[in-house]
């Protein structure tokens, strides 16, 4: 069966009307390109296999993103993991390259690749102007694959940044989800997005996210406890030798919220609807877990920078930060990044891994069940 | 009738016990005092009435608050809101005196009282050390009572000062609470408190709440979409004057959550703690609005500095950052911060201020009815 | 003998002109005034006097400043100090009201006075428009000063406010810089002005300090050991009773920095100009102390934010954040903070204060004869 | 000629004493490794050469830095650079491995090779416990280096770790610093300490710096304006085809401070230390120009975290910030980063570099000629 998405449940998260695709490539220009990588079984041999990993990228146009900046925003929710050239971004407020999501382990190798990839197309890098500063953000694999082998080659970065595309963006155990566990089930990459009336300026608020985080018994759908039902499901399968802190690991996990806006939004704004996606996510149930790696990487579409530039000033198009339309964006960042993550589970099937170590899917009918009996009687089968 | 607490009608939060009075006070030495200011009706006649007000003081413990200051950090979630010397408290990362809740416009006229309240006892203030630094924390009452007038006194900050205490805290429509709205309900001050097991050492976290944000269709209630379905119930009544940017400033509003624990925290880890309020309140239905003053005053009552010291080092007890220990305190402060708000709304009864405008409590049999429709059978009356 | 400025003797800070008058108000628009309270002699009677002190306005604009806000931001260097609504400046990245300089015990009573001050001239707020968040910012002048007292009243900061002027600036122990000391001598308020070249706009960027720290051995003047050469200069006279707490305090200090440019700069910007202004303070030999209370206050007199807005967007100009124009915006506070200060020293004359305390003017042909010993041949008598 | 470091021309910066090699590893048990590469010469030819690169290991103890953790924290200056894991040190207040210096491009392949290293002694990592989260700082070396080639090899990353020693550091082009430039003159590497008097606990506070900042009419050596003096000293030659973009990232630079100390420091407290080393900076004549990534990574060397703890807290023991204590610690940090900074200039000699590039080494005759001619007139030939 081909997994729903929470929308074919009839599970409708908050008042706002999805985009198209309801997908962050909603956001015009935005491109998603996924490289995953699914090889062996058995007993893990650290370096060998097996391997549940995988690299996604996302780009904020369709341009030399390079020669045209866009702004961008990072902001830390909880700070046990890793995105790269974060400083630069707090500091200049401007996103210069492909947002890249992979594994913990494989965040410099990742990096090097978009090095490489970027001079290629630029040989004035590190000649006569400065270099790229890759954006590499991660989450942990390592209950599902073999991260020491640190399996992401240089092609298949070229090939996620290559390939990435507008339109529909496939979810679920694929890219840099492809061996992420969100709430105890299997998860990966989820997306949604929300767009204003058109006197609101008609704007679109994307969201994708690869989701790592929770422990089941929070785990929250549009209000409904399924995780507190669901707990004696199928548990997280761990080997007998599982260590304890390995444990904690997993039930902290961590996220990435990648947030994309054609609102023309300074770093300060982008900061500020960052911070709502944390709202979104607690929404879920998470309560922030102390090993998480909880980041929200954010850019506006229509506010870019050139790299070269002779001009003395800018004129920028910014919202008012008053009354109706910075609201409804802080809603949309609350509605699409609790969606996101529910369609990272709905879209998530079984996934056995390293030591046989199985990650189940969130069960449909039994959550369509608990669905219905906590009220929500307009759920369904898709 | 006297209006019950969450717990009182069989609405249990989360999966951690409470403390003792199920509020701030259970971190021992906490202790809050309240003044309450209602008096006239009618016409706003602005600096004259009618008043709906008062002011809140929470002392971290029961010697010299200025001697024996407590570690403490200032967390803005939304900063449309101040908190007096919030800088001081990022930089030393301490607290030296009570903790005041009052409305935004009498701010300064509470911290000059702060100032003479310890003079009074500490002559050596401003000839021989330095004086006190006051932290006032705000929420605008203006919706209710005539903010202009800033009818809080002298003597009543004295008051609330001198009249805390332990034990039972009273919730609702009192203190810095009094004119207060939430989710378009009447609201007020609201506590709760969560105290992990003796395993993981016993330590208490208590939280202190004075409401004043959100729009009454996001209100959740243990994930049960009250909000929604009360939207036909009594609206907040306006007066047909009421502009467009009041409307807006109700709407957002702000909250300010004061968090206790004796757990033995640094200011960074005091920060981490704070930082998970923000899930509470999303949990009630927040999308942290624009306007919204939103902060978290958090304190550790076991870790003290004291005010002369000759010595070179302390040595601070620390709580370990990694497994349970630190993920519960997490948890105890999403929970507790979750059931502050709504004691805030279920303690607070239907008042009628400024241009006789009513802000309604929220209506306990139909709030039961509908927890009931979504699920949770064991609700019921108190 | 009029005291002179550091130009006067031939010290020229830096290779950037100055403005017209070398002063904040060289920035079209801004607008200072000062009132200067000094009254009685003799031994401390605590609320009572003797009085050195008094209260400073900064306007960024001649034009009604709440309806009409400027884009700012305050820096902590170190924050051992109070700005008042400094967190809604972080959040929201406007200044609404004037910028005022008082000592540390008589802020809650200068920002309930520019509440008054502005309710008198837009009766919707607190009606049907929230107020004014005040910005009233503070070092201490305890040393020489009764700050018990809180001696500045209500017509006094209006006065302030009221009397507000651009052209020339008065430096020296006016306004709330009275009673405050630098470096172990009699400072107060000093200004200083860089302009731009036409070709890199032609932008102006003005500083105010109130200055109130340092320890004599560490003051530089444009490089030159002055105050390792002046250590047996008159000392600051201490009582016999002084306790070692009052001795730290004044040492350490505290510094006020105010910086105004009509260069179109975000709120980030502004941050990262103000940043610089720690270079400039660090030239004149500070080390940033431990007790210090070290703020910038930055503004933007081109970007403006209407407080009634019905659009969705603005459209802002802003400076290139690449090449010259913004290097040159960073030596310039550089530059002119390092001038501000030392003209907030040369413009004090030696003052008595409470206690018959003495804080001694920088001795000017002692300085000129130091500065032509360290090579600095230009120096000369005014 | 051998050249000299600051002392051995009796510049003496500050009136503190400095620890017997006056280096970063004066701090007991801190350890520095170098690596240096220069090989080729001639055209560039982008990956191939010539190289003139390397890399530095600073490791805080000489034991398992992973098993053993010391506190620590991370300032941005001005973030227009990297150093890895930087938001984990903001979050969770530890560094966790050595502390790696090299130039931009070659970051992702020195961290890789980090974990690498970790891997090979600690196979648990990635299979039952998290792995090694690298901290790499970087400048750029492209005016005299072949960056595009990141010619650091992963053994040369072992071997700087392996090599790391106390005793004397070397300085000057060694290492991660082996093809930067300071104030257009050749530098690298320098480093300096301070250490208390036994009454304040002796502790020690040691600065190693990789400058790589400045232009040239800046540089201040003691408060002597030596820069504005050898304006017209022998340039950094550049080829006729450099353009313009290239010029302004060699004027502006970047600057990494690594800041170790004994004295038991919170992350809080120890990023007020950090911060204190802008202050050093600014002495040697910095604006902290637009396009420099200058950080501090500091740690506390008595200060650990082990990595496996089953206990709920730890005892602390940390540093009184009030008094003589705190403001030594800060001194030191202005003091020992000024030095350091000098150091890098006087212990490098004239490099020639890609394309013939030349940086001068900063002439020691004319220097000492110009430090007397400002009156400095105890300064001698080595």
């Amino acid at each position: 069966m081909k997994r729903p998405r929470a929308r074919d449940l009839g599970i409708n998260i908050g008042r706002m009307k999805s985009g198209r695709y309801n997908a962050i490539t909603d956001v015009a220009g935005v491109r998603v390109g996924h490289v995953t990588l699914i090889d062996g079984q058995g007993k893990l041999v650290p370096g060998k296999g097996p391997i549940r990993t995988g690299v996604t990228a996302i780009l904020p146009h369709g341009s030399d993103l390079f020669l045209d900046k866009v702004t961008g925003a990072v902001l830390r929710i909880n700070g046990f993991g890793e995105v790269t050239n974060a400083e630069q971004i707090h500091e200049m407020g401007f996103i210069e390259g492909p947002i890249m999501l992979t594994n913990t382990w494989n965040v410099p190798r990742v990096a090097d690749a978009v090095i490489d990839w970027y001079v290629a197309r630029n040989p004035a890098m590190g000649v006569t102007t400065w270099g790229i500063s890759p954006v590499v953000a991660e989450t942990s694999d390592m209950f599902l694959n073999d991260i020491v082998g640190r399996h992401v080659t240089r092609e298949q970065v070229f090939r996620a940044i290559d390939s990435a595309k507008d339109g529909a963006v496939e979810e679920g155990a694929v890219g840099g989800g492809t061996g992420m566990t969100c709430y105890d089930f299997k998860s990966g990459i989820g997306t949604a997005s929300r767009k204003l009336p058109d006197k609101l300026g008609g704007y679109t608020v994307g969201i994708l996210v690869q989701s790592n985080f929770g422990w089941r018994p929070q785990l929250m759908i549009d209000g409904v406890p399924v995780g507190r039902e669901l707990i004696d499901y199928k548990p997280l399968r761990r080997t007998s030798d599982t260590p304890p802190e390995m444990k904690r690991d997993i039930d902290s996990g961590s996220i990435i919220v990648v947030l994309a806006t054609d609102a023309p939004c300074s770093t300060r704004i982008l900061n500020r609807l960052a911070m709502r996606a944390q709202n979104g996510l607690a929404r879920t149930g998470s309560h922030t877990g102390n090993t998480s790696g909880d980041f929200v990487i954010a850019f506006s579409t229509t506010r870019r920078k050139k790299h070269f530039n002779d001009r003395l000033t800018y004129l920028f198009e910014q919202v008012v930060e008053e009354g109706d339309l910075i609201n409804h964006l802080f809603w949309s960042v609350v509605e699409a990044t609790e969606e996101a993550v529910l369609n990272s589970l709905f879209k998530s099937d079984t996934m056995v891994g390293i030591d046989d170590r199985v990650a189940p899917g969130l069960p449909i009918e039994e959550t369509i069940a608990l669905m219905k009996k906590y009220g929500h009687k307009q759920v369904h089968l898709p």
